[in-house]
């Protein structure tokens, strides 16, 4: 597979690239002077042979080809509603996401988690989780990072997933029906999909019976107990496996 | 999903139990006198319903019924044969494939591998996720944690797994053949299944060939570039998801 690294405003023709640019195939990549890579620009979903021309770890001078639509791009809309869980678990959730092909992850309260963001602490996350999604979308060669939303009401998380998603689940560890036959015939038939994780604490009831009325049905991953974070990298990596052409 | 807690010797009776048995039921799952538990012995395979009769949490008595087999162990044999990657990383990767039921995890070396582990070090590290394996299957309410076997050279490793497992595939950047027909299809027939993953640095082309030899056939997890952890936890998460009857 060719390198891949991400350009903003990408266009043919000669140009001197940003230090963040610059580092990224220099000292991430080990791009030298005559290497060849393919840029791609998330916001265009376009993408370009290049060559480097000049290599120096702030300003690198690159020559770009004609642009083309990007192909590597996640195909059908996957949303993850994923219920705040303790710190750092969903930094690692986000970046597990953006490698497994989530189209939109959105970070939602409960009322059983460990975590309570509000206000300026949550818009201070969801930058963070933002960072984290492109940073994982380069590292992955993908062009388009999910989009991150949060930190919302789950009943609110849950409408906005439903908008773009039309086969829905609510992973829930008392749940008898399992995944596996629905997510078959989903993606026999390529449909959109939308996941809802609870936190480590798990759903209420009552969670579980708003994400029924929003049309998550309560599905089973088997007797094992997961960790939270275990179930959304299970899901969408059976998504993607199933997926894959 | 009843509360599960291992009990080693299980038998029919009542019984005081150790220090780190009593402290898993009453600090970990906070039961309490008069509490129902279902105990369960890794090394018989059988467990029993029982009662808390004296709560402590330094010296627990309970009251065990009959024992019957467990109900909840992996079913076909699933293998890991994972890459020794960086420090920490074999460590999440123990946890997650016992969640997600593997039998038996082979660490091996390889030549790109960041660490290097022989000798003292390696039985030390062996140890350490066997302990790790024995914790993840409690806190998953699994009867029988999965064996684990290391540091052993790759081919080594490779034909260990052979042994145990019909149906092969080597996870490698560079295939074409998708994974997910391949899956279906074993699982389907309730196969037994062998997955080797590459560290972090990727598998050399010889190491590729080996495997092949070996009889794993090299599979793509698609165009995306999945970190090494990912790939084990999108993988076997897969193989739950389609099997969980």
């Amino acid at each position: 597979m060719s390198v891949r690294s991400p350009i903003a405003a990408l266009a043919a023709g000669p140009r001197t690239l940003s230090g963040e640019a610059s580092h990224h195939l220099c000292r991430v990549l080990r791009l030298r002077e005559g290497d060849r890579f393919v840029a791609f620009d998330p916001a265009q979903l376009v993408e370009a042979d290049a060559v480097i021309v000049l290599a120096s770890p702030t300003a690198v001078r690159v020559e770009i080809g004609a642009t083309r639509p990007a192909d590597v791009v996640a195909l059908a809309p996957l949303v993850l509603v994923y219920g705040l869980a303790k710190g750092d678990k969903v930094d690692s959730v986000v970046r597990d996401a953006t490698e497994l092909g989530a189209t939109h992850i959105i970070i939602a309260r409960t009322a059983r988690a460990v975590a309570k963001v509000d206000g300026d602490r949550a818009s201070t996350k969801v930058d963070r989780w933002r960072r984290i999604a492109e940073q994982a979308a380069r590292q992955s060669g993908r062009a388009d990072p999910p989009a991150i939303d949060g930190v919302l009401d789950w009943n609110d998380a849950l409408e906005a997933a439903a908008k773009e998603a039309s086969a829905r689940y609510c992973l829930w560890e008392n749940a008898t029906d399992p995944l596996g036959p629905h997510l078959s015939a989903v993606v026999a038939n390529k449909g959109s999909l939308a996941f809802a994780v609870g936190p480590e604490g798990g759903l209420t009831e009552g969670e579980v019976e708003e994400a029924r009325v929003a049309g998550f049905a309560p599905v089973s991953l088997g007797r094992f107990i997961l960790r939270t974070e275990t179930v959304a990298a299970a899901v969408l990596g059976a998504v993607r496996i199933l997926t894959v052409p």
